[in-house]
């Protein structure tokens, strides 16, 4: 009897935990999301201030006792999201399981192996759910649309990212032949690190023409490079203008005509519906 | 009798001044604003003029005279701000207000602290009052214009600037392992100013990467950055070319004309109907 | 007798020199613009090459002989354009007539004073004329829409660059606050001008942040610079855009209707003209 | 008897591999040209690892073996595609043909003489064959509409590239006379180097304006630069959306329909037409 009553309470409080953990639509869980996002946040500036020499020394102790909290809080919060999940596998093995366990790792590690120094840095990667919990809240519409501009443009983008390889590894390996190794030109694989320096308009200086030959090519590699900006911009606003138009849907056959249309322009039906965005549908 | 006819003057001397302070549109008004702004920028000049060695030496004593010289006229303005408003408790918490007495205060505080170098600066805030003094007379439109562009896209900025630093953190991150700290990644908080410095194609060349690997993640962050330039400029492009096409949609069949319609371009009705925003409807 | 035919002789000359200097449409008119081009081009190279240690202790006498005689052609040049003129103030008092009146002084000022450096660059600005010699011959309209877009927008444009110089003032004094004078921000018009430098993503590296505050300035400024390039990016594009779409031009009132139009929005009259572009009218 | 079957053999032979190798709708044909991409990658990436000091000492015999076994294939690619190919010169002389050749040569060449580090390079130019094989597979229509949109603006990136050169040379020129030799712009050649690196936003600092003059003409050229990026992506931008806004114009009643229409939308009438640009009519 007892044994069955402790068992559906237990079922109760996973199911209310569930609500919390997983949704945002109730107080409790909101306030559970924006906890966690400032813990998360919290966490990596700590791990930024350990790398800094000064604050390491001074308050050393107070980032390994704050860091041991966080990550048996995240520990607390893993278990529980496992326990609670219907489907526990479905989250151990999405992208954010994943993450949340690689997050908690590190500390586990630093009793085997004092430096993790190396691994450390894989908590960064939790800040990517900062993405998930705004997407739930209210930014959602406003990202997708961006992820579909970018997506619908993916192709176009490749093709010119490759183009600007070739010829960031073309010219490079011309400055490699024109530039002595004293002005840092010292291997081809450099030169084209320093024509990608370039063609960007980044521009570091660490290694820099001294010819005039190689100045000249300096030039018309930066014109080039300022002028080709002009082509992912025009690929994004272009794909993202386009996505934004309006649309009147026909009743008939459900196809977006333009929105000055009187006729569907795929049935001949006539038009009487309201004009709707494109993005919406 | 006397004493009223002095209060009365008082009271005609409060309105005109107030016309001329506060007013735009007359000629009195127009010139006020023209003194103020050049004295503004006079002021400004001045302080940037004392900071520099050579230039403060020789006309130490002409800046410190011109100084209070300006100072007590912006002191005069504040004053005649305040007596000649109806609500000066308005005008004195409103942010102008607030700045301009700031912009007072450094010069009088530097009579009991001789340092007043940190304050100095917020002088520099009172060229902001240009933007109020042009809004008013010429450019407002295209201010306006510009401002909404901002406003309707800064959801989608904010979410695209938090994604740049969530990704200079995971690269600094990983840079800071993958570079020694010969080349200047001494800490986390050093390389992610190092990837923001690359990113956004800055690129000092204080801190620059010298191992093979560190090139190429360095490479990569460059041609990411030069890419998703692409994506804010889409974003304003769009929102400015939408905002640019209002609708006033006719009564009879619904066509949405251009704004500067007067008769339907679709049934020759005439329009009545005000302009509304593509987007509002 | 003998004089009156010189006269006309004369005369003659006149009209056809004017036609082979002023025109462009005659075989001789575009030969004649040729080789002022590429003397203009050679002029300039020459004036370069002097500046170079090596190549002007090698080749000195070359250039200097070199210089003479394009001197001499285009002070004939210059004689000829007046003489030939019917209004030769019209040509002297205009802005090519100055330009070449210039760009001819150094040379013969150089027997005077033999100094000449900071005069002989002014000869750059007859390459000016080049865009005067193209806009005859074909890339005319091409021009014009850029021309014209960038007239339109140019109020948007004096505001940003407004805008950008107020925050640079703004934050190059905050930064002369923070910074120390090790880093070189002696000064601030020295640290507005690294603030600029920042904005604009040049990014010289001469002066760079030191402090860790100094620093996250820094990275706001260029993550506020990076973004801010949309915005000249936007209006541009937009009124670029604009004056490109198409026109239904009424018979009756010539207003410029949209190209679906039917009716015309300013007098309801039928159309049916044919639709053209925008910029043609 | 035997002859003839041997010619017959050999003509399908030829069939085959001309399909193989020219051709990319065959499995096999797919094959050789991913294996063909590899083997281009692999031969370019080798010539960089040469170049750099420490991996060639260790792995110079693999190296060598490597190359001598990837140079044969081609060399094998080379006879085998003017063997099958039934316009043998067609292929020797186009763009490709030649490319292939030059590729192969520097290997031969370096029997006859030691040092061929100056044209090892050319072996890069190979990589542009991945842009044919590339176009042939999927991304054909991506790469044309980028193609023609900068092939619609091409005069005006031309007009654009001279208009930035000239402003280069003559403000190039000027900061040669404002700044002394000490800050590195010992001759007008290279203050005009500074100035493209200034205005491309590229920044490298290896010279950089020490004068208070030099760098207010610095800050000037750098918001110069940094507002004229907007011009050539406002043009590619006009030019890729204008090439997107096909029509489809309607016998009856001239009405420019969406491309995607069968009936019109103003009339309601079936749409036969052909699909134009908008920009022909």
């Amino acid at each position: 009897m007892d044994k069955e009553r402790l068992k559906n309470q237990y079922e109760v409080f996973k199911k209310k935990a569930y609500i919390i953990i997983y949704g945002t639509n109730t107080p409790l869980g909101k306030l559970f999301d924006i906890i966690l996002l400032q813990l998360i946040i919290i966490s990596v500036l700590m791990v930024m201030l350990e790398t800094v020499e000064g604050v390491n020394q001074r308050i050393h102790g107070l980032l390994v006792f704050m860091e041991w909290v966080i990550t048996i809080f995240f520990t607390m919060e893993y278990i529980l999201r496992i326990i609670t999940n219907r489907h526990p596998y479905r989250y151990i093995f999405s992208l954010y399981g994943i993450i949340d366990l690689i997050a908690l790792l590190p500390m586990y590690l630093s009793f085997i192996t004092p430096s993790t120094k190396a691994i450390s840095v894989v908590r960064a990667l939790r800040l990517l759910r900062v993405f998930r919990i705004l997407d739930l809240v209210s930014f959602m519409n406003q990202g997708k649309e961006l992820k579909n501009a970018l997506y619908n443009s993916r192709n176009k983008i490749i093709i010119f990212t490759y183009f600007v390889l070739v010829i960031c590894v073309l010219l490079g390996s011309v400055m490699y032949v024109v530039e002595s190794s004293e002005s840092g030109f010292t291997s081809i694989p450099r030169s084209i690190y320093w024509c990608i320096v370039t063609m960007t308009t980044v521009g570091y200086g660490d290694i820099a023409p001294q010819t005039a030959l190689g100045q000249i090519i300096s030039a018309f590699i930066m014109i080039l490079g300022y002028g080709i900006i002009a082509v992912p911009t025009g690929i994004v606003t272009a794909e993202y203008t386009r996505m934004k138009t309006q649309r009147r849907i026909c009743r008939h056959c459900n196809y977006q005509n333009q929105p000055e249309s009187r006729y569907c322009s795929q049935c001949g039906n006539e038009l009487k519906e309201p004009i709707t965005n494109a993005s919406e549908k």
